[in-house]
């Protein structure tokens, strides 16, 4: 990671890791309930005692607290939206385990894997509720709260229909790209646009203000995604740690391979490819060369190009002056150029 | 069912179905998400087709509407929370049947059994957001509307609360009455609770008034699943539609048997026969002897008539005159005088 990215990061992660401890341990515990969520946060070891696991990057947390930063000079009027962000990020990543039968994340096994699937929808439903919790610490007047829980509400929506459009996807034989970037943006958009949107929300920004950091927030979400749609085919395995052309060997419909799907002259030999139960590897030499060929990499990089670009553009002449501005400009740069 | 309470149920249930409708279609659909809730919910056969399938009872909302109505003369203002503890409620046993393994529900699969786990985690999930949807539906000026919702989020807390332990009762030797009443408080009685107290609170009763109804709800929550413990041992299989025995069969620690195993002389015994892998014929007899010898019948039908006539007595003279108010309090005592 580019290194004033990560110190960023660091630094904004701990502030909201501090919140989200402080939140979750107001309410009185109730058995293992309260240590699975913190061993999924990574606080705890499975044994629920003391580790020094390190958890996500904390994109969105840090992104909300930024935002408030950047309006106000003070970051410390969101943390209970960063926590709260954070919060759904993981309840909905708990339940993405179960979902995609995943036994492992961030290098260690998954709560469903530890404690059983039953405990480990459990632990997500509550992490969402303790998320409605930390928002509700928010220090606004009643009338901003409630129009800070509508965006929030519509959020987690967004992020359900993002994922039932993601596991739909796998059962179907064709996609249009116009699908595909509706399941992201709610898959992954939402939540980041709602981080930058509530951060100025909680600063008390104007509506435009907050239109504009919303913008900001959807435009880089959706980047972030197709950029990481890329690295799936083209990235480099010593770099992002997966094996080569990783995508390809699981058939993931993402946008390189939908939009060679809708656009290739060799569209019917990739839906055949992709109907077969495994891709021996030169099945995958050859969805490779048809990806080539439709210029599925020139299309890809161009639209996350594009949309950082718009992003960018949505911070023009906002909180002149201030740094937080600019690391917020930093993350959304390494969002999308980042090649791990 | 007692004609009254039969009709009082059909005629409130009907009006909180078109506000769940109402809430549900107000979101454009995003495939077959809605239609998986709506199934849930009895409303459409596993085809999304029109189904004359009848739901749940509907308590929950109706003692909502009836609190509201009691303090104002009219339902109307709580509508939206009626909707939304429906909503609560059902997106817990979506969950509950796939953590239960139930692959049926009223005598249809669930959703999980026709859907899948993942998807039906993901519709559960969604269920929830549309229940806080709902719920920002109540026309509250926004000091009150964070009042409720701060309730809401409790009342959700302590729902995952109950089912955490109830869960982790199964897999324990030993279990106290004590703890047993967190869990069932937890799983049954908070929501009964909020239904009551937030039909208050849209009705803009004052905190006193708000606090009766609360704690009749509570009361009567708890009492409620105390008589569904009673008749899942004593209860008549011809009434119940039930086994006889039933809850002995599946060693449930109910709190007949959470008594005996905490006050009888005999309460080794029956702990061993409980840490069986199968109880035969004779071992239920035995189980049932046990009990009956350490008056859990008695110890049982007694606690859940005291918190009745505890509810009853939250009630008295409030909303003087009003039919609504005995309509509640004919539905609390069919919930603990019932026998099926």
């Amino acid at each position: 990671m580019a290194d004033p990215v990560t110190a960023i990061l660091e630094t904004y992660s701990a502030l909201t890791n501090n919140e989200i401890r402080r939140i979750i341990e107001s309410r009185k515990s109730t058995g293992r309930l309260q240590g699975m969520m913190m061993y999924h946060l990574g606080w705890v070891d499975e044994h629920f005692g003391p580790c020094d696991f390190r958890g996500g990057k904390q994109l969105r947390s840090t992104m909300c607290l930024l935002a408030c930063e950047a309006v106000t000079g003070d970051y410390r009027k969101a943390l209970p939206a960063a926590a709260a962000v954070e919060l759904v990020h993981n309840f909905s990543l708990i339940h993405d385990d179960i979902e995609d039968g995943d036994e492992k994340r961030r290098h260690r096994y998954t709560v469903w894997k530890l404690w059983g699937v039953p405990q480990a929808i459990n632990t997500g439903d509550a992490m969402d509720v303790v998320s409605y919790m930390a928002i509700m610490d928010l220090d606004l007047d009643p009338a901003a709260m409630v129009e800070v829980l509508r965006v929030f509400n519509d959020t987690i929506m967004q992020l359900c229909e993002g994922q039932y459009l993601d596991m739909d996807f796998q059962t179907r034989g064709s996609v249009t790209v116009e699908e595909y970037l509706k399941m992201i943006t709610g898959k992954t958009a939402a939540l980041i646009e709602a981080s930058t949107a509530i951060g100025a929300m909680a600063a008390g920004a104007d509506r435009k203000t907050v239109q504009h950091f919303r913008s900001f927030g959807h435009k880089i979400g959706v980047a972030f995604q197709i950029q990481d749609d890329l690295l799936g085919i083209w990235g480099d395995p010593a770099k992002t740690g997966k094996s080569a052309r990783n995508d390809i060997r699981n058939k993931k419909k993402t946008l390189p391979v939908l939009y060679a799907m809708q656009y290739s002259p060799r569209k019917d030999e990739l839906k055949s490819l992709y109907a077969k139960e495994e891709l021996s590897e030169a099945d995958i030499d050859r969805v490779f060369d048809i990806l080539t060929q439709a210029k599925s990499y020139e299309f890809t990089a161009q639209k996350a190009r594009q949309l950082k670009d718009e992003a960018m553009a949505e911070l023009d002449g906002l909180c002149p002056g201030s740094r937080a501005i600019e690391d917020l400009r930093a993350i959304g740069r390494f969002l999308v150029e980042r090649d791990y």
